[in-house]
């Protein structure tokens, strides 16, 4: 299949997160694409491809104009303020209950307005790296759209936790709903299945009140994984969205037989919805040796989880998501996509 | 004056707070306190008195059910979730735009549900050390009840940032503003000025639909100056409390010229709103010197000050809040303090 990468993400490399009361080492790291850059052409699953350039166009159809000005601005105006030296742009106060959103403030509140965690740092190279992420899945959904059965979105920063108008979850832009867009306004309907073990709040909330797109999400219950407010089972959509959303929250530590369970029924689903195209946010922090999730799949449960999705019968982009031990991540992402191809 | 002041506080003591992007050392320290009542005591203010325990009712007047199990609980579920060495509990994810309130979640929802920013850790002793706090400004309340002419309340943490339903700036319960729900249940109609820096938020918020409780702040213009999403000087009240809450943001680097003209202000504002008592969020950050703050007073500006206050002619409750610089806060705190006596 086709794989779309670009260099951009290279610069996207925050050193550091802000979690559980003390900075960490960042897991999104620009060694996970590298290495299954590496890994993909080993196996041969494909040509590597530069994306195409398709400007703000595509970006503004799922996006709110603010969101878009501020991430592209943020890091000049937070260096402005605190110096060259300053360490990454990271939100430290926001508006709570009783507080007013400030999309008009100076960088601190718009910060705090636009994001909702602490895990997402702003550097120089982040706004150019997001741009190229979103381009990577227009590219994959443009090859689709010109009759190829699947392409892969090889690309960071992800973006399924970012929605509209908030940004989070080392995430900035929503690639994978702008690439759902864009094959709306193309005359295709899209599926949306994200595998990651987080929820991805964002797309959810892009398309909750619509019926023309189908979000289908299986991950780490809200109870006690991140995104934590949002990826309940009773969120089902809303208005003309209702039934468009479909959310399978599974248990801590869930293996293979739990998870492939909640694909029959997330696949079930997609087939009622009748889409044209499938867009899979391809999440493998599912893994059994995730440093920061809590699912038990092992390395083969990927095969499977790629014939399964191949199992739909659909021209399938798979865009890249999370997925945070670089010692697996590379095999067990190239397993899915393997499993997709023997069985398409 | 009586001054009442426990020990308690002493206990809450997180060594770092997270702000700019980096952990940076905590400035909300015991050693604040410690330093203004060897002052007091070296300048003869007045009598040190232990708090009386109010118990929970005056607190509950004022403060979300929710918002206080979940102070009362925190560290212990923080450290049964990472362990008994982990860092104090500080939230890394919130409810942004589109997401939901968790107030009956795991330790970080909640955490992310109940507080609005990364500054205002918990750790083992900040419940009880929160609750002295509150019992010291209710104590002053009560002593001016019993006809004193002004009582100190020389306590941390301090409280005006801490909304019915969520905390932060330092701040988990709102001392002055329980002090305050407390006057009006026993008949005395108080009048709120708050000097400190930052704009009381939680104040404001707490009193904003009523008009029996009035909220006057001098305090950094939150276009720059923390807490950002609160403070501007369009928010008079609404409802019942349309008029009765005044904000007068002032620039950047004001000094006492500035500085008084707004404190004559404030005061026209509560002669006319005739209150029986008044309660002053003594904030010292407005100081020339402060380490995270930007307005210029000088030393014996704080005399100046405490004479202004002392010509409002009414029983007053000195509640301490912020002020940063550990060389000179006693000093002038205790200015404040001999300036109100020397003019009352």
């Amino acid at each position: 299949m086709k794989i779309f990468y670009s260099p951009a993400h290279l610069e996207h490399e925050p050193p550091q997160e802000f979690e559980q009361g003390r900075m960490a080492p960042a897991v999104e790291v620009p060694e996970r694409v590298e290495r299954v850059r590496a890994e993909a052409e080993r196996r041969k699953i494909g040509a590597l491809l530069p994306p195409r350039d398709f400007g703000m166009e595509p970006v503004s159809r799922v996006h709110d104009a603010g969101l878009v000005t501020f991430l592209s601005e943020a890091s000049s105006l937070w260096r402005k303020r605190y110096g060259e030296g300053a360490p990454p742009a990271i939100p430290s106060a926001w508006p709570g209950r009783g507080m007013k959103n400030r999309f008009q403030g100076d960088v601190e509140s718009r910060l705090g307005t636009y994001a909702f965690d602490t895990a997402t740092p702003i550097v120089r190279g982040t706004w150019s790296a997001s741009l190229a992420a979103a381009n990577c899945a227009l590219s994959a959904a443009e090859a689709i759209k010109s009759g190829e059965r699947a392409a892969f979105a090889l690309a960071r920063p992800p973006g399924h936790h970012a929605s509209a108008d908030v940004f989070g979850g080392y995430c900035y832009l929503n690639n994978i709903a702008i690439a759902a867009q864009w094959c709306v306004d193309h005359g295709l309907k899209p599926a949306v299945l994200d595998v990651d073990y987080h929820h991805g709040n964002g797309t959810q909330s892009i398309f909750y009140g619509r019926d023309d797109v189908l979000f289908v999400s299986i991950h780490g219950d809200p109870s006690f994984a991140y995104p934590h407010f949002l990826g309940f089972a009773d969120e089902h959509g809303e208005g003309r969205g209702e039934g468009a959303n479909l959310n399978l929250p599974l248990p801590m530590y869930s293996a293979w037989d739990a998870y492939s369970w909640a694909l029959d029924k997330a696949a079930k689903k997609i087939r009622a919805f009748g889409p044209d195209v499938l867009l899979v946010s391809l999440g493998l922090d599912s893994f059994e040796a995730d440093p920061i999730s809590k699912f038990k799949l092992r390395a083969e449960d990927y095969l499977r989880m790629g014939e399964a999705i191949a199992g739909l019968k659909l021209p399938t982009v798979f865009n890249f998501e999370g997925g945070y031990n670089l010692d697996a991540l590379a095999a067990i992402t190239v397993n899915v996509l393997e499993g997709f191809e023997s069985a398409a």
